[in-house]
């Protein structure tokens, strides 16, 4: 076998950009899902799941900043040469699930799904290239009450979370008005989607980074120069009153039937909100929403929370966005060429989770570590085994130790798993018929402040011997006095 | 927009070998899903979870019948040009792992995990490219009380999960047994894995399927030639006796200490279980199991259910394995060097489900379809959305047909929802402050029976009006009625 020669030994290493995840965070992860998806059936969303491998013409190209063909995205030949992808996102999926489906689903179909998507993407610090979105997507209607519902849930579920109201805002704007923006000062059709980047990136570049890419174009800290849209400095100026303003100017879009269609709608979306008891802290509009991906035509949201956290250098930063989405009118129409106007809803899966790690609401994990039953005879395993079993039967997680390693290693193993208990039964126990609890947890408190030896005598009240037909009994004693 | 160029467009169609699930499946599988979590929990295992991708030379080459390179996994290059593939199963990621990071496990470390993998084969019915796993493993104990509580974990959780005592059975068998075999009946080094996944064929091909595999070879069905292993009639004739005894002739083994080991460590493994009160009813020795990974060195078990199904011929069948695994003690030792002996067991999650199907187990969605409040004025969605939203917050599910169709396809739709409940206001209604409730369930039950014009009017009583102000009360009283 290979592994005797060390010249063919591979190298026991992550792919770059993946991790792996521990218990903690799964237990927990697991617990913001369950409550996620409470939320979603209680609006009546129904569970729907993709495959993770589609071809890669029915998933499209939609990214933002690829600008290369397939880059952002897994790809790979079929046996019959047809390229398949791995999905970058929940939406594409669904379009093709949806095209392909239509006669047999309720329309308006309202449907989530949560899961792994991949992006083929230079790695980086918290940026990996598997990530878990969450999506809520309401097909089959261009009724802006899709999107304002869409948006209440959104809130709905943050404070379900323990987001409390006013820690986070959903924020509402419409590619329509942006595109009225752009029909009204002029730029032109070949820059539009340059300069919905560029306005994308306001929170992270400020006004003077993203004049640079409306203008002559960057240069970023690496040197790396970006090539700007080339627009004058009066479209500039224009641009970064429109996205940067608290409230819509009007008169930046009048004119432009877009752009006054996006208005009707956004006011819709609000006062349907406002009916429902949704007002402006909760959700409203802003414009500097733009969503980098490309299959948006209307209403575009963004879940950004207000709590504070710390940026890399370490300065107080908000937390930002842990969400976003908007509507994508011609995804579906994209396979079918008839207009199945859609829009949804995607969460940050991990992202969300460090938020309530950050907030302090993401629960601890209430799973007790097992009772640990220790092997003091190997050749009395029969016995330990059924000790263990009597436990589990009783309800009570135990497990024993199944190393070869002497008493002290197994003790070393009780107190690395947290163990909260050690059951030990030598040959004299077994012979009277007993077996011996030895409360770890307890034992270790009564360590720290042991100064005596009578005290240390008292300590060693926390390992004492019950008859064996009495074990589940003690065994839920000791457990419940901890 | 390419979607107004038909030949543009794409066809919405699954990639060959995949498929969608829809709610019922999906919440089905979450129950089950729950329901082996608990029981692994019990026994002490921890979640743990690797990515989807990992580096090709990482997760080796171990997949039954695949003699060319790269056949059976998906992969692809990265930017730096190192292989990368999806994972075929969960152990080669887990063995990854634990090489990595031995350090900080407690040892031996028990885990679980769940989840899809992928395998790039030819699909056929019921055979799928993406398929779920759920596996807990034991690594860092050459003990067989390891195995034994695998087994035993395994037997719990078919019982957990409504499979009754009798119409299961793990089958244990020993790699070590039928390599002492091997080396009694000098089958020679190069044909050792032809032979097994011969003997792994036994169930499908019967004996004299194998024996022309172990012999001068075999044509199938559909003329394809598959090489034998050349065997005398003398070791054939040994090999189908020993791999179809019911129980172990030991005479097959005498001698060579491979296969005494063997032997020993089933005993020990049967006598722990029987200590732990499962007897052979449950868990017992097979000389049929074979496994077909490359990579196990000892145990090997087998999760059979005998619980009757049909083949495709329509023939009454045992429904047959739905899980299996073994001893793997090289795969760690491939990255590092040491020895570091493990034990684990695989659930085909989907398998398992139609299985449960099958025997009634399944549970039915608990999930009630929503109330759905119609819209009868478009210029009073504030109103219904307001409705809508006070039954949520009073925890029913409930949804505002978001649609722009008329009342009947509202009807058509809240039945195709399956919807037990329709909340109507109307003008009329709106000015005398109520709301009309439709109880769809009772009227399409009354309707079925309804013979007489009386009986018509007694039916409309699944219609009536109550003060908006009483809407939750209502609502609640009429789901509760059903």
């Amino acid at each position: 076998m290979s592994a005797s020669r060390k010249t063919d030994r591979p190298k026991a290493r992550l792919a770059k950009g993946f991790r792996d995840v521990g218990p903690q965070e799964i237990r927990g992860l697991k617990r913001m899902l369950r409550t996620i998806e409470e939320v979603y059936e209680s609006y009546g969303f129904e569970p729907v799941e993709q495959p993770f491998i589609e071809y890669t013409d029915a998933l499209g190209k939609f990214l933002p900043d690829q600008d290369r063909p397939n880059e952002g995205v897994f790809s790979f030949q079929d046996d019959d040469d047809q390229w398949l992808s791995l999905r970058y996102d929940l939406t594409a999926p669904l379009a093709r699930y949806v095209a392909e489906n239509q006669q047999s689903l309720p329309m308006p179909y309202r449907s989530y799904r949560q899961g792994w998507v991949f992006r083929n993407e230079k790695p980086g610090p918290g940026r990996f290239r598997q990530f878990m979105q969450f999506d809520a997507d309401t097909v089959g209607t261009p009724s802006p009450a899709a999107d304002a519902e869409v948006c209440m849930m959104a809130a709905d579920t943050l404070e379900r979370l323990g987001i409390a109201r006013g820690r986070y805002v959903m924020k509402v704007n419409n590619r329509k008005l942006l595109n009225g923006f752009q029909e009204k000062f002029d730029i032109p059709f070949t820059t539009q989607v340059t300069w919905l980047r560029a306005i994308d990136k306001l929170d992270r570049l400020g006004k003077s980074g993203v004049a640079d890419l409306l203008g002559p174009g960057r240069n970023d800290e690496s040197g790396d120069f970006t090539k700007g849209a080339g627009l004058t400095d009066e479209q500039i100026e224009a641009s970064l009153a429109f996205a940067t303003s608290a409230s819509l100017d009007r008169r930046l879009i009048a004119g432009s039937s877009t752009g006054e269609e996006g208005l009707r709608e956004i006011e819709t979306i609000m006062e349907l909100c406002r009916s429902a008891g949704y007002g402006e802290e909760r959700i409203r509009y802003d414009s500097s929403v733009v969503r980098g991906l490309e299959y948006y035509t209307g209403p575009v949201f963004e879940a950004e929370l207000l709590i504070e956290t710390t940026d890399q250098e370490n300065r107080p930063v908000r937390f930002g966005s842990v969400g976003g989405g908007g509507r994508y009118d011609d995804l579906v129409a994209r396979f079918t060429g008839q207009a199945v106007p859609a829009t949804g809803f995607s969460l940050g899966v991990s992202r969300l989770y460090s938020a309530l790690k950050l907030a302090g609401k993401a629960e601890e994990s209430t799973v007790e570590a097992p009772v640990i039953v220790l092997v003091l005879d190997r050749d009395r395993l029969g016995d330990y085994q059924r000790i263990t079993t009597t436990l589990r039967e009783a309800g009570i997680r135990a497990e024993m130790y199944l190393g070869t390693s002497g008493i002290r290693a197994q003790m070393k193993y009780a107190d690395r798993r947290g163990s909260p208990l050690a059951v030990i039964q030598g040959t004299d126990e077994k012979a009277r018929g007993e077996v011996q609890l030895k409360d770890l947890g307890l034992g270790a408190e009564l360590a720290k402040n042991i100064e005596s030896r009578a005290e240390y005598k008292e300590a060693r009240l926390a390992q004492f011997s019950v008859p064996e037909h009495k074990l589940v009994d003690a065994v839920r004693q000791a457990l419940h006095r901890r």
